[in-house]
């Protein structure tokens, strides 16, 4: 994500700098050229809390419900509020904080982007950590896992320096959207690899079951592929349609980072169904490790766990208790959440979608087709029907 | 899975009696007049732990990766193997052991139906258990969840009274199917109620993020009545077209059963799906329950954590703690596997459906119509297309 | 459908008479005694060509685009609109016409159910026919087809002694919905049939190619099976869980035939989808039937259509000519459209499906296993949940 | 079909030529060249007739039900057998013809490629043309349509300056391969062009019905956006990915052009029931043509059309005629089946994706996380999953 809301701040504080003739770029370059000098590491704190879902941010109780601007000082300002969703905010450097929508007139308090160091005062990390727990004694890599934080600014100055954007709250809902853009475009890539690793395990159970070469196996398989690939190859087609902005920045495509995403949004459970499908109830019923370790029962579960011949009963057991670990586990929930709601959910990417469309170019296709007059002068050029964000 | 081995014995037991003269119904009967009369419980231990998955039981490198009976003495039988996935095993009393599958002629040591006390000499259950744990001072009920156990039968004695079954391979079969249709009709109750149980936490979660009258939201819970209610009113037909077998016993209609279960095993993942979708990324993330303990830490959650303005903060954090514990939780997984697995994949529901179906008669509508001629008589009578098991 | 509106009429004609003093029924059963005795038959002009959408019957530019009252005499009232989709209008003696939708107050002149002859004077049958053309020469039956009628009503009389509602608007809108229920209860029956010749046309499809035992074609046969009975099934339970009116006439469960036809609806496509799928793309470029004819060009055909050598040529092109005839036609659109729209889309059995559904109910289920205090008495008395119309 | 026959000869001619020594190549590119400065027309003819679908070529009753090689003569071949779905060839002045599917040795006669003038002797076309009808008075371009033929090969001498591949059997799959990846490629083009037309439509319909702006519209529209620019955006990874051949013809990535064409096939249908849905049942019943031009019968027409006051009623009129065109008409059905198996079915693609796709290396992944041995260095190269054809 911080590579997201870098893209993003790039593009922005250029645009704004034109407009208003403000320095935010310059100030932008000093900070990156520090964070690459020295191999600093970031995440971005977008999502605000945002306290009841069809309130604009100005109409909350709390104005707080969207982190915002509270005091403007002479040499910087002071913001306050609380972002969800962090993810790995307790273990990098630098927080980008940025606006989460877009802004009307009139809500340039909320129109502020800045970057914090993780350890500022006032900033409060409240970490919900998660972890696949590794198997003692059978060599898989681990532990591994993630955290997120609700990450609280309680009155936090921020010097000069590492201010982007104060107040002009039309490129607030822009950096807002843009950063969405960006980050959707990584998970082309992203979210082809995690169905990598479920269609990795998936092939496995079949392996182990000894049911490979099945019809209904190899459906399953193919459809995670077309899944995978999808996703990616649109990611592809949104690089190469990108196009450069005027900080020389370049923007991917908005459609096709949008389509890439929703496919991915609307088939992660899917993808969970086809491992358990494959891979049958062993995953949620297998014995505990300790069952492994205990000299009683060890050779019992040897003994009836002896499946496709060709697998040792060992790698079987590796297997099973790996497949456990990613699909029956709280890992297992995070993931799934992530994979509908991480960069913005499908109903998001629909939103994206549709506002980016020219419908009334397809319509006019239609309209040429049923001999229905149309006022604007008909084109053919498909390309052209895609507006640019 | 007590009650439906126990339909399963009742039926079969009578007819392998008419057919043998066997007395394995006298011997049902007595121990179900003690089960009845002492209010006592069971399980089922049916699906064996089987090895190879494209081999036949006799054809495996051990033989007891299906149980079997490997002596016969003068007052009774001695059974090895191992079942899985026997759900609730360690708390019951009886466990009646079923073969798992069809049997062909030389399998007859496999078509062995018993009931054994789960205590009995050389009954060893390695038990899987999963818990949701209760929040400490919220006030859920709780903890609940489940146990599975690979049960363990080594050389296990069984005397002649508790045997109902020995050696009529293809009756062992009719036993093994007839078992996974009572079971598959007591699935088309109790799925809908898991879906109850989901689509209930998705209404709560439209609530708390104020949503509920949203245009896609109800889509959604729609969905889910629709997968609900199709599963469930086919199981009313389902008993509605039951037969009176020879023993007394009704036996579901096997067209019904499996397209109910079929239909709800399909949907389970996307179940689950459309919850994370109505929730929001909240459950994945939640700080946990000692966060709300904590008092430096629990303004700030008290703050942040308003959403819908009629909801109380308290019961917002009820509702999102208890959805993670459903949803991003190790019982979760064992949901997901049970919604798809249990009771028979459904692949196995297609394949008794293919085999039960009168495809025949359905082509021969389109014959006629089609000006092809026809062999036997045509009948456009549609019930009689279902043929009984 | 006529049936469907008779069924309607007895509940609430008898309704009416109980509220308001009125004596609906009594003329309702002279006319049924004369339907029943002389064997009369009836469609059903329900659907009002309705305008602008969003707008009610009393906001449209043109009082006429819902049929009303346009007219009260002495003997009778007159009426003026017009219907569409009639099906079966041009060969039917009577025509019950009835409100499309829920009335509001004012909308009285809207609530109005009568009989109309269908010959009467002022009653204009704008007809569109579709007819599956038969084979010359190759022995299939028909020609078979439908015919749809834009019913207009220029000032049509109607006596006393067939009109059996007249102004009480909200038992219009109850008159609407129950016919609409009773439709799609009908549907519960018809649609799994329309399955039952798409699915024979796809086995039939699978033997001409030889593939009959691919375990692809089995996935998709077992799919049709499924959507036919899941609907059957669950329009069974619909009936089973009838409730019997005042009027003595059972209304069948709204949920069940709600969800039954919902889910027939969002499959058609689907159906055809498969039968394409299984037929491959002969029936979309058969040679025309004039050219089996032709001494010239006959031998090509029957030594280049050869298939399955265990199928006769001649029967391999009834066959697609056949398959041709029902899934590359106009007929094969409007039995899509139909399946679509036909009862009302899924769209409208959604609306029903929500408004009916007890989900309060459900979400107190979620409440309590979160631990949040809910006001009313919990319940558990699942069939309960489902109010009745 | 032309250009991605042309390529595909362009390509193998030249390993064939490398390969065996023989001049393919050289003659190809003659007939290119004149093929190009008179701007020439072609087709394809691909799909044999096939006969029984599970035998091979050399295992038919009748060798002719593929394409082959019946005598060798001084100055060329003579070549027998019939293709079918020769979409175009009544149109065109070449015919290329080229093998259907991979052959293994002794199939040296079916390894034939070859160029024939349509009007050659012994080519005879059994044609099945399917025509759009146009609105005579009401302005709608056309007619269109298009022209499938049967086209027999009854003995027909092809000259050496025509023949590019003459019973080298391996090339001769490979050709039949690299038709399919072509004609495939192109499909990433055209179809989202059907789609377009298909969603052009369904705005139409909103715009006449008066709910454009209606939550589930929205999401059905959003529904085909997403399937047209998945596939055209794959479509672009494919070209990007592409690699040249021997002979300097780039080939387009295997399993992008493949999940892109399957994408399309598994979605047709459901494009013309998002088409039926929003349109809702006007198509299917709409008076006809005749009606709108009685002076009797067009005052009704005009009056009870009206529908969104914006839309003229002379428009609407022309907009659902040609809904009605395009959904309910031969010319429907043929697009459906066209857009399942034009190019190949979602089956082949899903073969073509599975012998295609590295799953060693994506199951590899699996087994390093769950800890089990592997022999081949572990990569995490992702583009390398893909292998060139």
């Amino acid at each position: 994500m911080g590579i997201d809301a870098t893209n993003a701040n790039s593009v922005v504080s250029y645009e704004a700098d034109q407009k208003y003739g403000t320095e935010y770029h310059k100030r932008f370059e000093n900070w990156l050229r520090d964070f690459q000098e020295n191999d600093r590491s970031a995440c971005c704190a977008q999502t605000d809390v945002k306290g009841n879902r069809p309130w604009r941010p100005h109409e909350q109780l709390d104005p707080d419900l969207y982190v915002h601007r509270v005091e403007t000082l002479s040499d910087g300002i002071v913001i306050r509020g609380a972002k969800v969703h962090n993810s790995y905010a307790p273990v990098v450097e630098w927080i980008p904080v940025i606006p989460t929508r877009r802004l009307v007139e009139g809500e340039g308090d909320w129109a502020v982007s800045c970057v914090v160091p993780s350890d500022a005062e006032g900033v409060k990390l409240i970490v919900s950590a998660t972890q696949i727990s590794t198997h003692k004694n059978l060599g898989a890599p681990g532990p591994y896992g993630g955290a997120d934080s609700l990450t609280v600014f309680d009155n936090v100055f921020v010097p000069w320096e590492h201010v982007f954007l104060n107040g002009e709250y039309e490129l607030g809902g822009r950096l807002a959207l843009l950063f969405a853009l960006y980050h959707r475009h990584s998970y082309t890539g992203c979210k082809p690899a995690m169905t990598d690793v479920l269609m990795g395990a998936s092939a496995l159970m079949a392996e182990c079951n000894g049911i490979e070469g099945k019809s209904h196996v190899g459906d399953k398989l193919a459809e995670m592929i077309c899944t995978a690939e999808l996703c990616y190859g649109t990611g592809i087609a949104a690089g190469i349609n990108g196009e450069k902005s005027a900080s020389g920045t370049y923007i991917p495509d908005i459609v096709y980072c949008n389509v890439s995403r929703r496919h991915a949004g609307i088939n992660i459970y899917h993808e969970f169904d086809i491992l358990a499908d494959i891979a049958g109830g062993m995953p949620a019923t297998l014995p505990r490790e300790g069952d492994w370790e205990n000299e009683e029962t060890r050779p019992y579960l040897e003994k009836y766990m002896m499946r496709n011949p060709k697998v040792p009963v060992e790698d079987q057991h590796r297997a099973f208790r790996w497949v456990q670990d990613i699909s029956c586990s709280d890992m297992a929930g995070v993931t799934q959440y992530a994979g509908v709601h991480g960069g913005g959910s499908p109903r998001m990417e629909q939103i994206a979608i549709l506002g980016s469309y020219n419908m009334e170019k397809v319509k006019n296709i239609a309209k040429r087709l049923a001999g229905i007059p149309i006022k604007e002068k008909y084109s053919c050029d498909r390309l052209g029907t895609i507006p640019k964000l």
